[in-house]
């Protein structure tokens, strides 16, 4: 519950934070989430810009999600071996920390110059076919995803060697930190994807749970995750291997949505493909959206209230079976479809686990194989991660213990 | 100086407008920017989250731009006449009336429901083409633009016979009235494209100006428009056709940046290139921003200070000819080139000016003659369309001047 509140405590500074820099005022400097949350509480005139980049876990994870976020994939290039990606390592470590506090210097397009970090984050992750590479074992959980019924993969849009999640309130301070993050990755790299995704203010600076763009209230019942914390369903505290004690395994998986078909279904078809009201993202039968979901209720004939095939049936974590993950997804709309007359546009779904072989992959593969939703979404990304754990001080850097 | 200095009063009431509007706090009700500038001033606890919809002029012009802007653009469909265009026009107005005040009733997503609009605009134009089919005669500005040297258009994201103009400073918000005007379009109209651009923080709820991804600082000396006033360059003051008396022309071109490129020119190449220094946005040989650019001043040696082939020089109104244009552009990034290893990124460049053929067309042909910024950048959409008059109260719709 410390956790918890404490968390709380920082949303509400979070969300002052967010009102001073839209209110164009310069008035950062870090405030750990977890180790000093009552500063925001007593002196609610000074409040966050930015998030602390050192420590045990990468920021961008337990951290609030600010309105704007860009994921990039790198592989390596041909000639690419331990020596020039631990450069690369070590260039993006003084990046990240200098975006992290406000320093534009290093973004080599000067976007940014001028702007706010917006509570910047950056989170480096790795890949298994870079390890693999490399030569290195990879760890258990770091398996290749497995094929799901339905995906419409992009392959040039999906996997990757190295992985980059960079989250601001700012869309101009995050143009410069993408430019920043190509420019030091230098030849040793060659990039893969990247994707923009954006959140609605609200949800980045408050409590309240934002709705994707099938109106969906997003989060609900999602996990309470600490920075401060260790353990638990997101943070690895097992020193096999030791290099990713303190990291966490990300999976990001961009799923298209079929906007025009999703609005030309009446309210309760809509409804009964979520297990849960539109209007207040009250659970089927219920009424607010906090209220318990109770999968097992009937109605006076017998037939179940949440139906069978509903998105939050089969989404719901099997309790003791260790699925917990916290989501951290974004909505994306890259306009209208070449040569389509819709958008292209729903969901970077991003989540945080200890392990995706008893999280991510078998909720997965009961929505692939039943869920109602299935025939107005379509995967066109799918990536996994290894996510390296937190720069602890000046003298570290991103995945000292897996190439030092 | 009064249009001016009203602006100023109302850019910082919407300064503190946006930062309650992070905070997530709902406290807006319409003040109109021109007419009641002093409320901003004297009841700066209660900030406008809206943007009057009614008026002589369109909304989204004159008004400060927000964070977030979608741009599309529509065909008349095959069998679509006067009745199907003025039934449209109908929606759309009550679209953009409810989306104005904060009523997301509208969006058939759902998607912005509970969330603030974000000083939402909406803005309405059509094209010659359109014209052309329903036999009414073109308003002489409202030419075919010409094809400039070096454009590389997108044929599909170029043109059209119908144009919106959406912002808001909640993307959210936004999408949720993008799904809105795509579905009351009805049968009507075909999608033809969609563009979405993004400011920063900084520069959309304040007076600095922003920068654009080649981080040069975009909008110095832009001319100030009221939407209270009438004439000047922006609007339409010439009862012929009466249906535009009031109304703009709007041009909007999709500016791809080169921006490794740019990244690996040196410093002194890209202040050349442009004719100011990108740190601090100064005409060369100047100090600050706002320094008189003296396109005359010559070194010791005689030469130009700022190059014959500079952008600042081309692209300078001449003076007494009508070249006079607002500028209103946004950035945009597409994620990474499909097939490529660079972002799909530049500069939504969108102008308003009340005759393109004083205006925009003789600077664009500058530019494309000589400008130096045009080895970093092609533009891959260009479009011009009349921007119709404001609605003026409950009773009028976009166009009932020209349709009905």
């Amino acid at each position: 519950m410390a956790g918890k509140n404490s968390r709380r405590s920082f949303l509400v500074g979070s969300a002052a934070a967010a009102a001073a820099a839209a209110a164009g005022l310069s008035v950062g400097r870090e405030l750990a989430p977890d180790t000093a949350p009552e500063a925001a509480t007593t002196a609610p005139s000074v409040q966050p810009t930015t998030v602390e980049f050192h420590g045990a876990h990468q920021p961008g994870i337990a951290d609030p999600t600010p309105t704007h976020a860009s994921f990039l994939s790198f592989d390596l290039a041909a000639e690419t071996g331990r020596t020039q990606l631990t450069q690369t390592m070590q260039r993006w470590t003084a990046v990240a920390s200098a975006l992290a506090s406000g320093d534009t210097s290093v973004d080599p397009s000067s976007v940014s110059s001028g702007s706010g970090p917006g509570m910047f984050t950056m989170t480096v992750g790795v890949g298994g076919g870079m390890l693999d590479r490399l030569g290195i074992a990879r760890p258990e959980p770091l398996i290749d995803l497995p094929a799901f019924p339905g995906d419409r993969l992009d392959h040039d849009a999906s996997y990757g060697d190295i992985f980059v999640q960079l989250c601001s309130n700012d869309a101009i301070y995050l143009s410069g930190a993408v430019r920043a993050v190509r420019r030091t990755a230098g030849d040793a790299l060659v990039p893969r994807w990247q994707l923009n995704g954006f959140r609605g203010v609200a949800a980045s600076t408050s409590s309240t749970n934002g709705r994707n763009l099938m109106g969906q209230v997003d989060g609900t019942n999602n996990i309470a995750v600490s920075r401060g914390s260790s353990g638990g369903a997101v943070w690895i505290d097992d020193p096999s291997p030791e290099w990713m004690q303190g990291g966490s395994y990300v999976v990001l998986r961009r799923i298209r949505m079929l906007l025009s078909e999703w609005e030309s279904a009446d309210g309760v078809t809509r409804d009964r493909t979520i297990g849960r009201h539109t209007s207040s993202g009250a659970p089927l039968g219920a009424r607010d959206e906090s209220d318990p979901v109770d999968l097992a209720a009937v109605d006076t004939s017998g037939t179940l209230t949440t139906p069978d095939d509903a998105h939050i049936r089969l989404a719901a974590p099997r309790r003791g079976a260790g699925e917990e993950m916290l989501r951290r997804s974004y909505s994306y709309s890259n306009g209208q479809i070449a040569g389509g007359t819709d958008e292209d546009a729903g969901l970077i779904f991003v989540s945080y686990q200890r392990d995706p072989r008893t999280s991510f992959v078998p909720v997965q593969r009961r929505l692939a194989e039943s869920d109602a939703l299935n025939r107005f979404t379509e995967a066109t990304t799918s990536a996994i991660f290894a996510v390296l754990p937190g720069v602890v001080d000046d003298d570290d850097w991103y995945g000292r213990r897996l190439l030092g």
